[in-house]
C-alpha cells in the first residue's frame, strides 16, 4: 500500500474535479508540466489534494479535491496553469471530460496485511 | 480515440461514484467478477455510464455515474454486488476509498486529429 496514491481528504462536504482523459501521442513537455501541475496545485488555496492512474492506452484519470467551488474557480483562473490547459486542448490530449462535483459522503478501507 | 473510454453522460446534475483503490496481490476470480460488475452495473436502474483506468502499480481509479442518490443506494444493495463487495474487502484490494458525489458542472473536448 502505498497511502500516497490516496488523497487525505477531510469529512464531506468537499469538492471533487474529475478529470477523464486520452493522451495524444505528442509528448513534448508533458510529462514536465503535469510535475509543475501537481507541485503548483499543492500551494493552491483550497487543495485538499488528488489521486491519478493512467492505463497503458494512455486513458487517465485525475480526481483533485477542493474546500470550496471558489477554490477551484481560483485554480482554472492560475496563470501559469492557463498556459498548461491550453497546451492540454492544443496538443497532449486527444479529449478529456471535466466534471466538476461536490462530494457528500465518502468511506475507506484499508487491509492490513497488503 | 476510443470513445467507449468516456461516459455518455446527460447535462448535470447527477451523481457520481469516485472509486480510488489499490489492487492486492490476490488474483483469483478478480477479472471475471470486475467484468460481470461492468455488465451488471449498465443493467442496473438509473446507471448513466462508467470511466475506469488502472495503473501499471495497480492502482484504478473508476467512475460510475447515476440519475440519483437512490440509484446508487440500489446498486449498492443488488445481492450479487454484495458478494463482490465483500470478496473486494476481503481478497481483491489492499485499500480503497469512495467518494459519493453531485456532478454540478461538466465540459468536454475532443480533438479530430488524434
Amino acid at each position: 500500500m502505498n497511502e500516497a496514491r490516496f488523497a487525505k481528504t477531510p469529512q464531506p462536504p468537499y469538492w471533487a474535479v474529475i478529470f477523464t482523459n486520452q493522451r495524444s501521442t505528442a509528448d513534448t513537455g508533458y510529462a514536465d508540466m503535469a510535475a509543475r501541475m501537481v507541485e503548483l496545485a499543492a500551494q493552491q488555496p483550497g487543495f485538499l489534494g488528488a489521486e491519478s492512474t493512467r492505463d497503458a492506452d494512455g486513458v487517465g484519470i485525475t480526481v483533485s479535491y477542493w474546500e470550496s467551488e471558489q477554490a477551484i474557480a481560483d485554480w482554472k483562473a492560475n496563470a501559469e496553469h492557463q498556459i498548461a490547459q491550453r497546451m492540454g486542448r492544443a496538443e497532449w490530449y486527444a479529449g478529456f471530460e471535466v466534471r466538476v462535483a461536490r462530494v457528500e459522503r465518502a468511506y475507506s478501507m484499508r487491509r492490513s496485511e497488503a
